[in-house]
């Protein structure tokens, strides 16, 4: 008999197959019993006729507890009202390890605290499995996506000797006697990679050790961050919108169980089409002041600004022409207007805020020295940096997008600590 | 006109096409000059010819420095001799950005030390470029290679409460006042997602601080760690058998260029065939005191002494069922002879060691208690861990194998410092 995977039971119907996988759900009607068993790439209703197999096996059910380890066989069959369209008509079942009584979570709710705490075991739910499922698939595509545009995977370093913006919020560790901080971005390092390799991008975690407790960080998360040499403002939005809508698109035609399961809105998800809308940040402080926001020209965006913003359109939008002081060092001023840069953030649509930052770099020697002086930053652990301007310097931009924030807005979450399989939050750090 | 990258030129012989890229050399005879340009993708040869171009053009190259940044347009012609096939005839030459006269690496020989400490412009020479193209291509099929065999990419966290196996080795930082410390496997964290996901891999950063200076250790290293539910210890050899072999296959196919440009020797890697051979531990110690080594029966083996295996053969050797006291915690022991563990280390040839480390896992509650007791590791830190043993444990397996150690291997590189864009070492975090 042949071993399967649940996700591939459409494949094998009328046949008898094997499958290895977990008891997550059982009820009883007398001479007929329900399971569902999990195998880990999806969820499948077995159903147990007592006159159809022997006896030992019908009763055993009965002593299972929940999440026991288990191997069915039996017949895989059409099942119209199951979400897969499948449920296996069970022959046998071999218990590998009958789990303790005690299983922390029932199928009930329960408060996100004590999920949290069992997020090892959380992680099991037809939900949580969704939802990371959906995040392998986002970040497949994003592979993909760039190796098919032509940019290579380069690493940016972790442990790294200075400060990407600002030191504030770093995490600090010894380094042989030396101090050493947990990136915050691979950005500098990519445009050392992008005078090297042309295109490139980095995917990795990246940590802020911000002591603050909102729905939108995390303080490990992953981004990537492609970069290119030869490559403007406009060219750097529209691989950005580019890459928006392939993940759309991908998630749409390789979730849709996954999403159906999260309830999300697949509509929401087919309005992600270019062109995207473009808001200027002078427009968007009009807008934002009209619905009483106290932002001003020169404030950074809050996140009820994005929230507002987002809620005007049924697409991401980007806002750009950020004002120069409320950005980084490296951020090239437009030279029309150089109070503002070429730069734009992207804005999830449904009030998901902020998804990616990006934009042109400075390319000219002096100016990066004077900015790099203007913000205090120590010179001689950026001459690496400075070094870029002063041999071959080129035109060039990036941006970084957030894995989590990006997972939480395909799949409608409220709280982005579900995006991620063992979320890090402030003073958790468990499992 | 068309813009084209290097890697592409053969598409487009005898057609006029724009590059942008950087002045790599150049060289004059009188009426015709040469110049090497590189655009990150690939080098390309152009050939100036003074009488079939605008002479402006002609002699803006003499006053170009290395490193320069340049548009060029010209004809893409088949020159045999050229490493690509082609060559360029040059037409126009626009400069972007002449850089400065002083550019340190010049394509004469440089200590190691001096070109570390310019990493983020030795990584623009051609053979830095070939070793980090072949590493991208690495991660690509490995990704490819997972997938396809049905592994879902479920990241580990890198800030961790607890050391996966010792203390000794970690780097410390500070969490909200608790401490914390960056990962060195993400193993453990992996079996909790194979028991919800089946078959899974994690694909990141690990650390260690280790105060050693060797050819084969990094302080900040890349591993790919594959876990998988219902899989034993011989599922787990042929994973990683079938994994090298799809390796050495895709670099073959894929980077012959790089292959070249390393002058390695390619039929070492067409040897990279299944079956792989295996040695267990006791065989390998005869081997080894056989040739000198010191090292007795439940010792762990040398660098030295792996040296002396992976000479014996031409494709990389399974060295299997080390004792018990030398391998780590969860390893499970062989019920048939439990003094040594279902594990092997798999050695890669041409004495480039260990490049995957991998086993099955004790899936017995109370052994994994005692266990934890024996290695003093703190309980409480480790509850999740156990919980796994609680709640349907399975037989299952995985591997981890270190990327920069593979890179090494494939281009036959003395040491590992040149197969990372950016290398942490003893004492050397910059850039």
């Amino acid at each position: 008999m042949i071993d399967i995977s649940i996700s591939e039971v459409g494949k094998y119907e009328n046949e008898k197959v094997c499958i290895k996988g977990w008891l997550y759900n059982q009820r009883s009607s007398g001479k007929i019993k329900f399971m569902i068993i999990r195998d880990g790439t999806g969820f499948l209703q077995g159903t147990l006729v007592k006159s159809e197999m022997e006896e030992k096996y019908f009763d055993m059910l009965d002593d299972l507890n929940y999440e026991s380890s288990i191997i069915v066989e039996g017949e895989i069959k059409s099942e119209k009202r199951a979400p897969s369209g499948y449920e296996m008509l069970v022959k046998t079942i071999q218990v590998v390890h009958n789990a303790e009584k005690d299983y922390p979570i029932s199928l009930k709710k329960h408060g996100v605290g004590f999920l949290m705490n069992y997020r090892h075991l959380w992680m099991r739910t037809q939900r949580q499995n969704a939802i990371l499922r959906i995040r392998t698939e986002i970040v497949k595509i994003i592979h993909n996506f760039l190796n098919q545009k032509g940019f290579c995977l380069v690493e940016s370093p972790i442990l790294t000797p200075a400060a990407c913006e600002g030191t504030t919020t770093l995490f600090e560790t010894d380094y042989f006697g030396d101090k050493a901080y947990l990136t915050q971005s691979g950005q500098l390092y990519n445009e050392a990679s992008a005078m090297a390799f042309g295109k490139v991008y980095c995917f990795g975690p990246t940590f802020r050790a911000e002591k603050s407790k909102t729905r939108r960080h995390l303080m490990e998360f992953w981004m990537v961050e492609p970069e290119a040499a030869y490559f403007d403002f406009q060219d750097n939005n529209k691989l950005q919108e580019e890459m928006i809508v392939a993940i759309a698109k991908h998630v749409l035609e390789h979730c849709p169980l996954e999403l159906k399961i999260l309830e999300r809105d697949t509509s929401m998800l087919e309005n992600i089409q270019a062109p995207f809308p473009y808001l200027s940040y002078d427009d968007a402080i009009k807008v934002i002041q009209k619905k009483g926001s106290d932002t001003q020209w020169g404030d950074d965006l809050s996140g009820e600004d994005e929230t507002i913003i987002s809620g005007q359109y049924k697409k991401p939008v980007f806002i750009h022409h950020f004002p120069t002081k409320c950005k980084a060092f490296y951020m090239k001023p437009d030279p029309e207007r150089p109070e503002t840069v070429l730069g734009a953030d992207l804005i999830a649509p449904e009030g998901f805020g902020e998804i990616i930052g990006g934009g042109q770099r400075i390319d000219d020697y002096k100016l990066i020295k004077e900015r790099i002086k203007e913000f205090n930053l120590p010179e001689d652990d950026y001459q690496w940096y400075i070094d870029l301007r002063k041999y071959g310097s080129v035109p060039h931009s990036g941006f970084g997008l957030g894995i989590e924030r990006t997972v939480a807005w395909i799949c409608n979450l409220p709280h982005i600590r579900e995006t991620i399989p063992f979320p890090r939050m402030l003073n958790k750090i468990y499992p």
